[in-house]
């Protein structure tokens, strides 16, 4: 540190620092095609790490996390997609169909990490403060943590997958999830295959990012 | 850029940025006391910006932002959470009560920027992909935004807060946002009046952090 501009530390950011965030963001991904070498344990210690400074409704913390590891678990996970995704082919018809069936929807197969996030929806820490009139606000804390995992992830240069094409209810009997657990992402982690500027889903022509409009206002 | 280390760019990171980020989520905090002095425009431009770059299910970017401007639409919102505020405390008994009583919950009577954040739950960007078995990641994209919105806007040393305390339908009545926008949260966004390490739950013993358990596995 010897440029007066890097004053980081002590909740103080610098213009370099912003700039390096935003890149992050930019260049974040939802990755489907992985390298299989392994995942330093290390590093992913480091990414979890990060779940423990995400926000969370009345401090409840109300993420649950099961690293997904046997081959039976593995199998019972990539099933659960499958018939998830075909009967999610249905729904498609003509062009739309043929697009959706040649496109690659998860790393299950390869990704050398796999993490099911779940939310506690009974958790009494936080003593429910927040989450009386909007009790999904314990899944929005789940899903913040995830994204502060994916962000810390892709700075390493990890590539994360979230696969939501699944029958979540059934997920969690497969691994044995505590009834009052809520499936809220099934989390592909390892090496991508390339690092791409621009979404899968924008590059094989499903869909295009819009630009945030002007806010309306009241 | 004179490090070799500091190879930012081209989705590449160095180890001072990972620390950085690490500096900014352990920095970041729910925010519900600010000073009134206004966000330059420019800042708060540049904050929303990350909402475009921000992962969504099946490219969909259900997020619809409302900027709470006028007194009639700030009262509404104001009295809709002291309602639900005061509902909330009727759950609770004795010492808990009182503590909850004596908690500063919202930062809407002085937060100079107030945004209120739905989903479209029936958009038909993404054409539901990814949201057929699980229709809930429309809003999890949502809160995937938020987050990246709130980390970019605190390392500008901006302080956000997250009103859940609200009767969500109500709120989009007095907003009249159309019939299909889910309300996911109501932020309010500005200076704080000072920086926190510890979340002001923790501080003020309603609740306190504990660190990520090992994984369970499956």
């Amino acid at each position: 540190m010897t440029d007066n501009d890097k004053n980081i530390g002590a909740g103080q950011f610098s213009d370099e620092f912003r700039a390096g965030l935003l890149d992050l963001m930019h260049w974040r991904r939802d990755v489907r095609h992985f390298r299989r070498d392994a995942v330093p344990q290390q590093i992913l210690d480091d990414c979890l790490a990060t779940f423990s400074l995400a926000p969370s409704v009345g401090l409840s913390q109300p993420w649950r996390l099961v690293q997904i590891k046997s081959d039976a678990a593995r199998q019972g996970a990539l099933k659960n997609f499958q018939h998830a995704n075909a009967e999610a082919l249905k729904g498609y018809e003509g062009e739309k169909a043929c697009l959706y069936a040649g496109l690659k929807l998860t790393g299950m197969q390869d990704a050398p990490v796999q993490i099911a996030v779940f939310c506690d929806e009974t958790t009494e820490q936080g003593a429910g403060l927040g989450a009386q009139s909007m009790p999904e606000m314990r899944r929005y804390s789940v899903v913040s943590a995830i994204m502060q995992f994916w962000l810390a992830a892709r700075a390493h240069g990890l590539g994360l997958g979230w696969v939501s094409i699944l029958d979540a209810p059934a997920l969690c009997q497969t691994l044995e999830v505590p009834q009052d657990w809520a499936l809220v992402a099934y989390l592909c982690i390892g090496w991508p295959q390339d690092d791409k500027e621009q979404p899968e889903l924008e590059q094989l022509g499903w869909e295009y990012r819009r630009e945030l409009p002007p806010l309306e206002t009241r």
